[in-house]
């Protein structure tokens, strides 16, 4: 049965190596001390992987990924703060969303689509509005698949004295992140991107003193970062009950990650993907929408087929058939349809989904060019 | 491997069975169908064990049971209600201090945590204060395992026009809860509890119009209960990333409840593993903390022995040690310690705990009496 489960080429949920599900095969009790030290391991274990360890901790928080992006912005920014949100797509569009029902100021910087932020224009924006006290910044727009030059923003933070708040969802993991370069002072991810767990946990790591000044700050009880940090330290266990066999299934995925490699190892495995990915939809005839600078090994946005015959749910269905599972597309102009090269696959995957792409393209008639 | 572990005692994370734990051995797409046809189908499940096909429906919320808890009444309290909240316990105490961080005016009615609520209680305490326009009731107080009279309070809240948000957390699925008979305005519970899915996702069964009438007034985007289910409306889809293997999980924990019998199967072998612990441990000496009328047949709480020797966490320890897992006590003046009885156990499990439990106390030389 699980020989036929299709593989999943979309940006998390992802595939997952049968040895991280099996990690779920057991129940765990939320009090027993066993639990809790593989909670602890996994938690030291993120902030290692960014390389935080003596300044930064790592609080998780049940939900999807957007709770804890959430929870980061309502229990760090102050009520008198004002975030710049550099604005390429959805994701970013969704933590100014967050920060308007927060009721927290905001500056948008609008950018296109295929345009990653630059220093230029991040100095003009904080040069225009000095109210301005955080950065929340989007670092792989998972929208598009496009890469924000992290490490120059992350410096002119520092330069500047703002507060940088990092979406790291679909990088954390695959793409380097040093914390030690300083500038950052909270990176959120979750546990079933490029870290290839299973979701239903975000963490946020984030610089100790700037969470010990944040006691009492956030208006959810759910999602207030600090209140679980502070009981988390005092009793080594979660506040509510944890998603147990999401975490059990970290535990392992991060064992399978290191003996990988690491971060080094498993951003060259997407990379690899992702060149095969986009050599053989080429040879297909698609154009990606990102110029190759701006793309980030994760997933590819691919422009759609102009023949009328193209229907993206039958393309999908039929490609699903054949054993893989696309992604559709999330911009706002143009017709696309996004291509995930991450989780636990490699570049047989990849050759095989783009011969199932061709097989089915010629089985319905779609011409490309 | 799988037969060494040790059975859980506790009130969720529990005890599931193998068949739902195989469940998450298969990954899903969080835009595919057949994985949004599962969703639907646990929702409808869900309505319909409640009883309320017509007017209610199900919103399935990322994270823990608090979460889907502070979304129901960040959602639905308008910002100038007051909610009427019975505290006979940690729970209740929860609601309050969730109250207190949303900005919504709240009144406090103090009971015993040995104390159910009473209709007269109530009555008087929305006598005392007209401003009242909601009560916060939870149905089972899982600090002690204390049953709350839920169809009085349901009728009480219809008599005097108030809106009732039920926290049934720890009795749904177990306990008789009929929607048709009015009264109840939201019903909260979560995956792991006794549905015996594992821990990872929250869902509120709410009247349709309450839901419809309460657009635009969450203050947070990840708790909006009305955008997820206005968006799961219109895309079958989850708002943000669905815990897919929690999700899967839970499908097959329910195809286990309705082949078992439904509700009334699942309440009557709770009942008799509840009536199996007590006879058992009061034949070991142990006092119950409550008294029958108020004992739910889900979590029994005992008084800790009086011997110096007694100590919860070596108790604990050598309890695991021999296959159980046992949960402190919740209460604030008195010690006690606490015994489950749900979960994929039966009375084999009770006897075979208690039978643990005598050893034990024996082993550490602790008489109970
Ligand atoms: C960059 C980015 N931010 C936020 C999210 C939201 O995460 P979730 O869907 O787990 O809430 C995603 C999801 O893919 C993402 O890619
Ligand atoms: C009655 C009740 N309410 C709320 C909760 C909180 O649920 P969670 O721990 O999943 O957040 C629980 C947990 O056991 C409970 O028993």
């Amino acid at each position: 049965m699980l020989g036929n489960d299709p593989i999943l080429l979309t940006p998390g949920p992802l595939t997952t190596s049968p040895t991280t599900r099996e990690a779920m095969l057991r129940d765990w009790g939320s009090w027993d001390a066993a639990f809790n030290r593989i909670t602890q391991s996994v938690c030291n274990d993120l902030v290692d992987i960014a390389h935080g360890r003596d300044d930064y901790v790592c609080v998780p928080l049940q939900g999807s990924g957007t709770f804890a992006v959430e929870a980061a912005l309502g229990t760090l920014v102050p009520r008198d703060g004002c975030v710049l949100v550099p604005n390429n797509g959805a994701y970013c569009a969704r933590i100014v969303r967050i920060l308007q029902r927060l009721s927290i100021a905001c500056v948008e910087l609008p950018l296109r689509e295929d345009e990653p932020v630059t220093v230029a224009a991040l100095e003009q924006a904080l040069a225009r509005e000095p109210r301005i006290t955080h950065v929340a910044q989007v670092h792989l727009e998972t929208s598009a698949g496009l890469l924000n030059p992290l490490d120059e923003i992350a410096a002119l933070c520092k330069r500047h004295g703002k507060s940088l708040i990092v979406d790291a969802m679909s990088s954390f993991g695959a793409l380097p992140i040093d914390l030690r370069t300083g500038g950052i002072d909270a990176l959120v991810s979750a546990s079933g991107k490029c870290l290839e767990g299973v979701p239903g946990m975000g963490f946020v790591i984030v610089k100790r003193d700037v969470l010990d000044a944040s006691e009492g700050r956030s208006r959810s009880l759910a999602l207030d970062l600090y209140d679980q940090y502070a009981y988390m330290k005092k009793t080594t266990q979660w506040r509510f009950t944890p998603p147990t066999h999401v975490v059990a299934a970290l535990r392992r995925a991060l064992d399978t990650f290191f003996s990988e490699g690491g971060q080094r190892a498993r951003g060259a495995r997407y990379a690899r993907n992702c060149a095969t990915l986009i050599d053989g939809m080429q040879a297909l005839g698609f154009r990606t929408f990102l110029c190759a600078d701006a793309q980030a090994p994760v997933i590819v946005t691919f422009h759609a087929p102009r023949d009328a015959k193209w229907n993206f749910a039958e393309f999908y269905a039929a490609v699903r058939d054949a054993g893989y599972v696309l992604y559709p597309g999330k911009l706002t102009q143009v017709e696309t349809f996004r291509v995930g090269c991450i989780g636990a696959i490699d570049v047989n995957e990849m050759h095989n989904a783009v011969a199932a792409i061709g097989r089915t393209l010629e089985r319905l008639g779609i011409r490309v060019r």
